[in-house]
């Protein structure tokens, strides 16, 4: 079992005048050297990212990091107000909120793009058996489907013109084709690839496995979410929330007040 | 009070087709277009970085990402061991280590600096006003000294010559000479400016308001910790550092087992 | 330094057949022979609880449990939405805002009554010199004043009977009557001693530090936040607040919507 | 679906001079009268507890609130040491690695106790047909086995006796030793039930629905956290933690230190 191996790491090592990340000199050959971006692939990769890694990899960290008042955000917004002492503290109660409900399409729909990009019996017939599949069990397929944008999500095409751009295979964009065929016969109507969705394909194509995605999403929401604390410092809006709801969810116990 | 006006939020917005983060159209204006750092820094500052916002921000960002197995480091891959269902929990326990111990100091300088370049007694009078009272209270100055890199953290220099080559107006970079010579008498010893007290310089250098540093600093950590998890998951180390510190450190409880 | 000594605990210890907590053993001592509320004193404390350690403590435990929508409950039904698969993320997000914005002011308290109480100018003129300087200061004074409980905090007198009825020496509930007569000349009306106010007074009679008296607070709402959870999976008010905050809070930026 | 339902909650509810907590007035009815492990379950099972109700579920808060040095615990040490402005920040890092790593195994023996005693095939067909199915797929089944506690962990004959000297029916606890003697001819081995695979079978005999064991386990847990915060605070051991995995987790990267 891995657990038996005597314990070590690759991450980072310093003496007094030399700190390595990985097996670069952090002050020689990073800071200055290279973007945020390239820095986060490298560490997680441990390669330098091609044009391409990057490209794509800026493009998803972009789209994911602000989406206006999402749960996150709101939890965020209600911890400053609550503990302004702890300005991580607001941003990990945020953070937290970066679950299954959300993210984990994206790791659902890497999931089956590796397996219907290595399925035996073939990418369409793949395809459609996991469209069925998941309309069979009266389950939403992660990827797909949007509650505002219709029909289509715009963030997708554009990711996908962006990783093309960049000069991916496309075998993943290919394959999410496909699959996006199979779903729309499978529950009878088109649902667009939305853009957690269309991330996944794009990660997939530069080789991030699926279960760090979620890390990704993660950080980009939390450059988000230091916006939100700014802006809450500058217009708070946390004591309306708090307000607010306690006039519009009325109690509803047996008991009244006397 | 703030609290009165309606409640408001600039953060964004969408309708079916479209997505406003901001003031831009997310997917005409901003993905494919801008990189992760542009983002976050149109996002919190609400202007588009000039090229030395980027390289400042991008060194910063590179800077703190990655520190070996810190407390923070710890305390994520604990609790991905312990609570694997939960990669944002895993992420969320060692953000929330990144505190006054660690970060604090970057506020504490960047509050220095305002303080002695707007003082009416003039910089230096100022800078050893400010030196000789953290000395006279027996505290540490924040930003400066390193228990390792002696006599001088080589983060420093470099991340000053990156915002020097930016084109800064230098006033910080002057700035923080002046104090550290001061700190130096006062403390009657050579105490390096350390990463954290230099990333204060060049954040101030270019207009972060102290008070949103520390969201920087998580946002940096938050790739680091991603890195880990990976890690974690490939070679783990926290059921041997689980295991090892239940040998070295002793129950110590006046009661012995039977 | 305190981290130089050698490194210990005194809370567990355990082998194949016995499990020590503090000096107790777990099996034949502790379970089914106390309340979790002596067992938190004991091993907070490290000493069993009398009576009117249990009754106070038990007194404090319930009064904390539950004020219903708080942002803290918010938070958490926020998380459990966008993150199911973690319970106890959902719980530590709502957690992190037992902050000092809330409970801080019960600190607060027991610090200005350990100063009233031990100045050297006498319990009256201390009480008076503490109460001028928070309205000096245009501060709030920590345990005093409530936005709907008014005249006064029904909680409070409640929570002092219960403490006067389980025999405390009552030097805290006296000091305390001593600073609110103090407080009402300094601000000029009558502020209500509140009930966070009125815990401190009562912790402080049983010897708890003000230090810890923060996480007895997370410990009591931990408990509340569980039964949030519940009523969330029973009948979600998750997905109409996201909803309703949309709606009630417009996106105010220049930038309109094609 | 449940969420277009008006938004209500149960919860709580006040005015100017009555609190209510579910259908009980606060001050009048709770305060004083009733103990913490009492307001809990009233709390989360919207009635007030049998002594055998309040018997069983102080038993399991006592059961598992300190353990020693934790993942969590150390989670905790280590962020207090490093943002100590958070108490509860501290707190919650520790809470995230109360997961299925280590009380997931609550849950998951309560559903199999569920499963076994609602059978259509009877209890012992059940059982088997259940030990087996877990030893097929090479899983632990949960609830069963402890690396320290052999032949069997003391702590659940002693949550069994506490159980049935309340009172309890006793289903759960008959239905346990029938999976208990499948489990053992399936894996062809004795494995104990252990504590918490104990404390699922009294929670299911007082009825606790197994979706909120966990946070029954997390409540516990954060009263022994507070424990834990404060003897850091008089003896730290976060330092040498910090230091000394340093030293015995060695840097296996490619490159070398100049």
């Amino acid at each position: 079992m891995a657990k038996k191996l005597p314990p070590q790491t690759k991450m980072a090592t310093c003496n007094e005048q030399q700190i390595l990340v990985r097996d670069k000199d952090l002050v020689k050959e990073l800071i200055g050297k290279i973007s945020f971006t390239d820095m986060f692939f490298y560490h997680l990769m441990q390669r330098m990212p091609t044009p391409a890694d990057t490209a794509i990899l800026d493009a998803v960290l972009v789209t994911l990091m602000e989406h206006g008042l999402t749960p996150s955000a709101i939890a965020t917004r209600l911890t400053i107000m609550s503990a302004p002492e702890s300005f991580q503290g607001a941003m990990a109660a945020g953070l937290m909120g970066v679950g299954s409900g959300l993210v984990g399409t994206m790791e659902g729909m890497a999931k089956n793009l590796t397996e219907i990009t290595t399925a035996e019996d073939g990418l369409e017939a793949a395809a459609k058996r996991v469209a069925q599949g998941f309309r069979d069990s009266r389950q939403a397929i992660p990827g797909f489907g949007h509650p505002v944008h219709k029909p289509d999500d715009p963030r997708t095409p554009r990711l996908f013109d962006v990783a093309r751009e960049a000069g991916v295979s496309g075998k993943y964009i290919e394959a999410v084709a496909v699959l996006s065929a199979a779903v729309d016969e499978a529950y009878g109507r088109h649902l667009t690839i939305n853009a957690t969705g269309g991330i996944a394909v794009i990660l997939s194509e530069i080789g991030i496995p699926w279960d760090v995605m979620r890390g990704i999403a993660v950080v980009s929401r939390s450059a988000g979410l230091v916006g939100h604390i700014k802006e809450e410092r500058e217009r708070p809006i946390a004591p309306f929330i708090f307000a607010h709801l306690e006039e519009v969810i009325p109690y509803a116990g047996d008991r009244k007040l006397d």
